[in-house]
């Protein structure tokens, strides 16, 4: 007897398309068929597309933050708006202050997490100050424990590493196995724009794009690609922006260096004119405020290209929540001052499945096994969580959604379950959405209402990546 | 009830990975789980991998020749070899001659595998004369009845088609949304390679790489891409043999073109010195001459890479059966003759799947899933046989193959199926082997047995290849 | 004493730029200086730059056409518009036909220009019909006699070579040090865009641009590569007009390949729009149509980059007069008949270096001694005549020109000297012009005046080629 | 009356090449003719060649050092073996301490020049600490008095500036139009690699090599070109090494950025295994420690390369004067300290022009032109000081140096005037070396004899960059 059984619905995995039936038990796929025996529950999907649960790899949800600002969503907020957007796991980040213990900023985030989380979650560490003692005793055993990836930044003040820091981050990675995501912005570059563009008084926030034009993340980018080469070890370059930078990821990937690669919703749907003023606002750019900066369309079409022939393995929201209206948020330093003082963010945890898939699938640019590939499948193998999540099989976590993939939306941020007060893709109209979210067979998101219960997300220890190691040798037993 | 249950294998497809059990009835797969319910006949694959079954969509078969010469073997032979070899999908060629119906062809060929095959087979028209005829009445019908893919050549005077000619089959391909196969080599760069050889008295069997250097290649490959790029229509650049050729596939594909890619085991695991003499046989190098020729070491490499990194997207053997000590084979003009009588081709069609294991999989080149997608899942959706074949899942036949990954197997000619005399793999060591071949759910080879009656292959209409059309919209019912 | 003083010019060469007199014996250079002693004759040329006299060495004059159609320019209108353009040398062609001997054709180019001439001119055989008695026989001579390099063709049905010819030619070039000028557009491509766009009604003039796009011309450049890298021998490919051959062409260079590449006028200040209908005349383009045709402004910018950066050695106006409105040129099969019918050719041997000099160097784009190099050093280096020619040195002929490089022109045809009834750049506006043309220390351009007798140019014997020999050893002695 | 007149030579400049005599007045070349008047001083040059004077435009000279260092080469020592070598300019540097005022810094170089140096100089400051002072007072004011170039170093604790300091910098270039070169290592990747060395115990001086692979060197290049690429400024990189870097400078220039490159013998004739151990002397290795490191075979093949088609347009001896038995040179910490206490630098100054002539003219690698632009026009050029200095023309200074091209010669330190005790080149043998050397119309250097007296040389105040400018407007009075 199944606790779940859906039924007739077309299933789409990262390589495959079947029609049958999903037999669920204690939260895992058990069976695949046709006339399967009934299940205590039963959905019926015909005229329904299964995919496995997205995984949004890259979200920041209830970091500690310095001075005044707040992070809108809470694990709370941020984990019903992934599930009603068609995701059923989340790898939000631990952020490490200066000075601070590693090991105490994921205790921070997990508590930050616990009785609040309503789908599963991992965590990357943020790695700010790699300390001989980060290094060599909390970075091996937080690893052990399930922390597998972690984040490094080469910008922002208080977070940025030098090449030497990083160097000494990545020779640790590669003793342990683990996988490094690099922010790759040249700050130097960056903070002498700023200065010349104050001094020109242009500090409006569509400057902020001004500041940190597309050679700034390509040489950023080139210089990790570097540090990872002399220490021989795989990176992953978080949130591409453009087409300069995605010429050193393949001119990379083509000398046979294991480079991986992220991109987002915002390089495929903004541009920089989404920074500029609006009629009755002058500062509503500052909803678009995010780095890397978005390009323009011609970079988006580079963007897709890359999503489309393998130079991205990865498609996430890099959801950062400030509320625009908010003297916590996007208006911190009120709407007067440079264009530096903007929190950097845009929210996009909810939205990033539905675009994609309308934008992708739908609009013919790619087919629906690189829509799973990216979306779910990878992210699970990249950060260790494959084959429990990212795909639907015999013995994975019952994590599915069920699309209607001929449904039409128009975006509109009442619409959505975050805690921000816009979204930038208002009034956008797409065709496609996820109805029915199922996490370890458990529904938790059906016919516009959220089911679960807060606290109900596990957290879940990561294995080592399998994209990260050296091609493994097939083992079977 | 199943009519067949495989009960404890690890199953891989090209995504994903998987321990269950495998229901089969009426030779398909109906159920994937856990202690499925009884079946018919039982297998335990406990510690064994479970693989799609292999097609070998290039290999050559009974084709009628010119003259003497006579193809070493027919669809019995040749189709025992592969099910040995853990294939249970052939696709060989129907050659038209020069002034012969291309109707006439395909049901020559149809003839020859009536009652012999005993796994199941599609087949590629060969169109070696492009008439009015051909394309505006022949081809269009033949590609209703499931002949859509044809290959044409750049090289052999009896083949050969010349741009125009290309262009004219390109434009039907287009029309139509068929896949046109090319041999890509410039026959006037070779042919005057050829006379320069043999005025200089070089005719040994190691003067035929000489004669076809890789740029003879290459050039034939960009003047493929261009007619292509003309016509906007994608074509397939089959037995790809070194880095340049490869260099200019990866630019076209990076320029956007649909552009596809074969290479074989004889670019991984032979070079040109294979084809020179032997201590007591100054002809033995015939054994190894095929077009293009092997070329280096160094070839090799980029081989390999291109199969990693996608820039091929399908692995076939170009079996091309002759014996080597027969006067309608290898020696059909003696030992004496210049090396542009020795007919072309290697034989492989049993030990291609058992090399790119040992050597790609176990030797961790490359992941259990690059296997199947190159060998098994690519060759089915790039000639529209997906989802029947090409992977394991509910609904597709139940073509599967029972691998011993442990075994270790020296190569040796008296082991393989095939009427050649010859293998060029005499003597390589490997590990890894297919011990149970099953084809729609009916075991055709295990324990070393072959159990299959001839003909009972059936013959597959193709659909339009699912690559090559413009990027599909999602379709769930 | 000398015959000739030319005092206080500005004197720029390939790499240097002097202020001081020139002085001239017996038709040559013979000294430099400041202060030097008076000559028979003196020019002032304060205020003026001096460069050496321009070198054409792409122009088609009196060649022998099929059918009616006519050349409109001989050796003398040719030379005098040249002289008034600031040329002091051409290499114009002996064409031969197919079945002609080429020591004929030779003799038919010779007798042409003998009594015409107005300034020195060379001759580049066309080989069309590359027979053993013309490789093995005429050929070697003609070389000896000075006939140093050749122009073969891709296209054109009566003077296309297939790979095998072309192999052929090269082969002999390799042999006897010459050096092959190389029209690269593929045959059966354009063709088969004839008849598609024939088949659906397209003839007006500018689909003459749609039948050869970019594609056609970058797969024969590559192609072309490919034979000369086949033979390991220097080739040159003329008239190339945009960005996709040129990336073969840089490809090449950069592969260590003896690559040598040319330019013309069309590709940098027409584009396929000039192909157009004007509304009182939907034949009006015609007038520019040329193979390859003019691309469009990108194509421009990438012509240009090619100039720059040193892809292109030389610069040449690839003179090709058809009268328009005259039933033996342009207008041979009325303006009703298909584009493909139209004499293929642009005027432009009396207005390529004022359009260079005006839009390159006062526009800023280019350096003078840039100029000179690819106009006037280049030419002589590549074809054997340097330092007779080519350059302003002690020994060289006193190929002089005077420039006024103030002074503003409006380009129109009633102000050239060919027999041309249109010039395609009527109307534009340039800086700077030729003002006095020296010849072998003989004034023959002056003030607006021609002051060359007919016949006075004298045929050049060219030596090999220095940029195609293997690098040279120096010799001083 | 010509003070000197040369007889009979044979002249190349860095496009032409003539016989011709040479007259000289007042230190100038005042005429180039056949048949000169007579001058109180001839020489007869007949069977020789002459060439402008060798350019130095990157050595040092008595720098100040920290510690007890001590360069070995002051101007006098140094300025002879310059002018032995063929030479008859150099362009050392003046070096700034942090904290030093610039202007104070270039006058310790002067004042180390000033009765000591035998040919011309000019100076390249060394700016380590670009303050708000140095930048807005004290280098725009030294551009004016002719000190148009400077060196920065991204690497060396005491001299390197980080990316934000770099930018500062090139603003100011722009601003100016001065030329800005750079040493480009990546220092972190560096440090961080010494640090890897030393735990392993691995410090001999060949671990110099291994502490700073090609991927530091690269990252630094892409780097500087991003960085210059922002500011929109060309800048000059120096003494590149190998393959990796080339490739970085040939794809910014093929993007069009105006980007200089120089290299230098070490990274021709010398390789890293040349920082071995000997037989006899473990520490040997130390005298061919400089930075970057010499690289391989292959990777000086690609430095051939770079010279051949143009990536670099500048050949420098980075001349950098240590003794090897010397406390106050290599030894200075002794022969059992790590490689990194090693001083860095090669000499070298006397050893360029006949190694490059040799190995590059006379075997034919390059031509004569080539060898006289990248020695003696382009660092003229690059650096403001033509057409007084590099050239063979009419008004410029007679800077000549007469060649026996001919003349076998196995380089020994004895034959070598510098101050250090060994060259890099002991035994090898060359053809060809500079016979006379004559610095504005006087012999300094003849017949194995100096003949200058110390301070003869006069400082070269140079203009603004022809090169770095944009592209010049000719202009001709």
């Amino acid at each position: 007897m199944f606790d779940l059984v859906i039924r007739h619905g077309t299933i789409a995995t990262a390589a495959d398309i079947m029609k049958c039936d999903i037999g669920i038990q204690n939260g895992k796929i058990t069976a695949l068929g046709t006339n399967l025996t009934p299940g205590t529950t039963e959905i019926d999907a015909s005229d329904r597309l299964i995919l496995p649960g997205g995984i949004d790899a890259h979200c920041h949800l209830a970091e500690p933050m310095t001075g005044n600002l707040v992070m809108a969503d809470d694990f709370y907020s941020g984990t019903v708006a992934a599930a009603c957007g068609g995701n059923t796991t989340i790898v939000p980040f631990a952020r490490q202050f200066k000075g601070q213990s590693l090991t105490d900023a994921v205790a921070y985030a997990r508590q930050q997490a616990a009785g609040k989380a309503i789908i599963d979650y991992a965590l990357h560490p943020i790695i700010s100050d790699p300390t001989p003692e980060v290094l060599e005793n909390e970075l091996p055993s937080l690893i052990k424990a399930g922390y597998t990836s972690f984040k490094i930044y080469m910008t922002y003040e208080d977070l940025k590493l030098n090449d030497y820091e990083i160097l000494s981050v990545l020779a640790l990675a590669r003793r342990e196995g683990a996988l490094t995501m690099v922010h790759a912005e040249n700050n130097d570059c960056l903070t002498w724009m700023i200065v010349q563009l104050e001094e020109a008084g242009k500090i409006l926030p569509r400057y902020h794009a001004t500041s940190r034009p597309m050679v700034v993340e390509r040489e950023a980018t080139h210089r990790a690609i570097s540090l990872s080469e002399l220490v021989d070890v795989p990176i992953l370059i978080v949130h591409v922006s453009g087409r300069e930078a995605i010429e050193q990821i393949k001119w990379a990937q083509n000398r046979g260096l294991r480079l991986y690669a992220e991109t987002c919703p915002q390089y495929l749907f903004l541009t920089e004119e989404d920074l500029g003023e609006k009629l009755d606002d002058s500062f509503a750019g500052a909803k678009c405020v995010c780095s890397p900066p978005p390009r323009d369309k011609k970079n988006q079409e580079a963007v897709w290209e890359g999503l489309l022939n393998g130079t991205f393995q990865i498609f996430s929201s890099d959801h950062a929540p400030f509320r625009y209206n908010d003297p916590q948020g996007k208006k911190i330093k009120g709407t007067n001052a440079s264009f530096q003082y903007i929190p950097n963010g845009v929210p996009g945890i909810e939205t990033r499945l539905p675009l994609l898939f309308s934008e992708g699938v739908n609009k013919q640019r790619m087919d629906v096994h690189q829509f799973v590939t990216l979306t779910a499948t990878n992210p699970a193998k990249l950060y260790g969580l494959y084959p429990q999540k990212g795909t639907i099989t015999i013995g994975s976590d019952a994590d599915l959604v069920i699309w209607n993939t001929k449904r039409e939306v128009t975006i509109t941020n009442a619409m959505l379950h975050h805690d921000v007060d816009y979204t930038p893709y208002e009034g956008m109209q797409i065709q496609g959405y996820p109805e029915t979210t199922i996490s370890r067979g458990e529904v938790i998101w059906q016919e516009g209402e959220v089911k679960a219960q807060p606290g109900r997300g596990n957290f879940l220890p990561c294995g080592l990546s399998s994209l990260a190691q050296p091609k493994p040798v097939f083992k079977h037993s």
